[in-house]
């Protein structure tokens, strides 16, 4: 299977990010982490673009705060699926994040999930990949079903506890 | 090739979500059309969520206004990817469309493009569906370079015009 | 008497949706309490809502956050009314949710209370009752005065210590 | 069967509330349409309120714009469900009528709709009345049926027109 | 000299507005202060308006959050000046407030100052008074000087630190 | 009588300024109209607010837009009232003037009313005036009485035009 | 002199940066003006970037809309002064680009200016190179007081017409 | 060396502001910090700016929160660079200080950072002091080069941490 790419803009998106790699290993999704910014090391940040298809890539997941241009950057240099985080950070509520990522120009589409949605974005890329193999579908459905039990029994418990 | 759909939640959204029919048109990605409403006829949406598959969709695109409902209602019935098209509607910037359809919870992502952004929605299922089709995969570095070209002549005639 | 239902979409909306429940349990009014999601168990929220007027429900209170789509996806299924809670959510200050929740099509109304606004919820919903049942009438119109009394005691109190 | 109240702060929310009494007419439940401000005249909206529901009123729906306090000043004189209309203004989004309108106090619930929602406050004002009215629930079910059959022709004209 | 009224919709905002009523403290101005709500006790609302001229009331201050009906209900009942002071709430960044507050109808004024901005509101109603009372103008004279004085020592501290 | 000063930023704000100068005009409050600008003649500005009292002037109203800060420059100079009209600009909503005027520093209030509320400036000017002028006060009042009885006319046209 | 470059992302933006352009002509200015996107053609905002210095340019003046990454793509690779104009587009009200093009990370400054505000930006540029070009100084100030002195005849213009 | 100005409006900005003294600091550029308030000490504020060149000021950066007037008053009584810092404060985002900052009106411009930037205000200043000092600009291309050695460090760190 291609690799999944987690790029953040700052290593202290990590902690945010990090739900979104454990759901990639939860899955036995292969992956790899970079630490890359749009502004401090464009050309690296390009050249990760540039070449991620040749170096296995096939999604490539990206979270950034403030003007938020991780994204976008990453996008601008490759036709793969680039899937958007917007990341809160300490005093911004995450709306500047989410516009600089999702209001992209046409013919450069950034596929933005919730604001702090790594989780999110660990899915779809999942359900991107799960398009060309059916073993990861069917990890992927029932994992939902599995989650629909779950709440299930939450509604039962929470249902008696207010009988 | 598999289809793409595209889904709207009124048929007044046609005039905005007719710029990304015609990009795939211009692709020659093969799509449907369809009116649907996660309010007006929730099981008809829950039907085409569930059968997608089956009925040989690979990326779904819903774009919808207001509370915009539509793309989480086919997301919740589908591991298929859904692409959601935040809409302004009538007197809304966008805004109501934008959180609506972006912030969903871990499990169920939408991937967001821009507010109106149809053509982007077009290009995102063509990227994803370029993943395992090397044609496609071509054809969109193409128009990225022929986009390009475009641009950099624009530059060329507005450098030339303040000389 | 009807019984009001109390859905909330995530068990972690608890301890603001309590503050609701609280209310009917001190009015008497019978209801039930709910765990159940528009994203991750889509049929059993449909079904809940086409059965909620067979099963003895009146009123159907739904309390959800950012994209906040229960209420909306359970209006969808009944012609009951839905009064919906948007919620704050980790991080966000709510708006997501409020018009996630309130900016519903024509045709399918979501009777919207303030954000983490459980109270008013089963205060709505006993209103909404209180149109056959004059008891209840009643009891809300003492309750009303009991808040104006107390208010009004709170006033002379904070009036001396400035004098 | 009791009438429902259409009441607005300026006449020039007439435009914006017709939508309402149109759909109130079409169902034919009968209604009183006034103009009363909470502003300009104050005394007239606490002596309606207090008096609707002697006067034969079940529900109360208020249209406002800016600091739209009419449907507030009307909640905070009876226990009648009251139904508030935030309107846009010349010039503003709505957003300023949606929290003056919404964001009420424990205790006083405004049944808050969508910006410039005029239908759907008619539509959840008869959604009440049909708590106790058997004939006019049928009626709303048969006219979600119909929207619902008007959407799927829709659809299907939508579908053939990209065939 | 005439009051100065201070009111407050909940006892929850007297640690805000204590920062105001310290500035009427110091300056010698006479007031009262009251905790009454536009939507629990309207009725003592409108009869403290009403009446607030010849109970020897000149400037009313009123304090409130979310739908912050106050200020406004006020207004609507006298034409004393009136100043609205938007509350912040628990969960709320206060533009709520400052909506319902500022977005006043031609006619019913209510001068608001900034979000939680009970200091001001104090300074505000005395330079109203001080149009009529020259001692009260020197004494706001003096204290703005005092004002520029600290700061000015503030700014050599901070000027001599950085050296 | 002494005057009332009306300031604004720019000649393109005149249209809206001058609702509030008609309705001054209207009850024969002396006035004087003035363009200045803090950034453009900030002198000027300031001599015009240091001066202001000496000149006959009570009450000032400043009226601009987007980064408002005329209203702020002048009572920074002035212990007398001061008053600001938030003014929208092309393509702005008026938040950005808004947020400029009310949100002034503890010490230096600015009397804010609501977007483009020229017409209030004027009332809330007036009304401060008639704190010492019983025929003015008799005259707001009489301007109410007559805006409500205009009102009730209103409401009794468009109850007959829906009976 | 060196020169300025104006960059803008589409040109679609030139009416609003045309003001600006207009204001370094007629300040005589050298200036040259490129479109060039920082999504469609990457590899060319960064070549202009990085040889900006050498090719004699001294300021950078980047305009862009929606996620406006065009003034950081540039500041990335250059630390020649960058100014960024976010600009509005159809149905944005510019807070998508404001947010985008102001809210750089530490190290990577862009000098952000109104929305839409092209002439702002060519006076910026200006105040720059006038640090060592004092004759530019003295034209700015002359334009200054210019300004000064027509804002001084409106004012005189205005004030009698008010008289 | 030409110095940079500091000016922040209140001492409790000074936190803040301290990150953008200590890059000045580091990298040998002569500076001088100030507070001064645009409403609290006018005159003040007026004189720096009128006599900043004179003093040996080439730029200023001036930090400031709610309605930030004090980049604005100081731009309009300058022509050299002035660079502005919209700050948060005790519960605003910031939104207030930003618009306040970044809407000038046209000739007068104020070069916005981000909200709390004072780091960038501070490079900014540098990246405009070094167009005419080569030692500078060498020492800011040396400190990118250093910061994205750092990040690809971290980058390389991150990527084995997860290998």
């Amino acid at each position: 299977m291609k690799k999944v790419a987690i790029v953040m803009g700052s290593k202290s998106d990590l902690n945010i990010v990090e739900k979104g790699i454990n759901v990639l290993k939860e899955f036995g999704v292969p992956f790899e982490v970079h630490v890359l910014s749009a502004h401090r090391c464009p050309e690296e940040v390009k050249n990760f673009a540039c070449t991620a298809k040749e170096s296995g890539f096939s999604v490539l997941i990206a979270a950034a705060g403030m003007a938020a241009h991780l994204a976008g950057a990453i996008a601008a240099n490759t036709t793969l699926p680039v899937i958007g985080i917007p990341c809160r950070s300490s005093g911004s509520d995450g709306l500047d994040a989410l516009y600089s990522t999702v209001q992209m120009p046409p013919g450069i589409p950034v596929a933005t999930v919730a604001i702090d949605g790594a989780k999110n974005a660990a899915y779809l890329a999942m359900q991107i990949l799960a398009l060309s193999d059916e073993e990861l579908a069917e990890k992927l459905k029932a994992a939902r079903a599995k989650e629909r039990e779950k709440l299930l029994a939450t509604d039962q418990e929470v249902f008696h506890q207010y009988q």
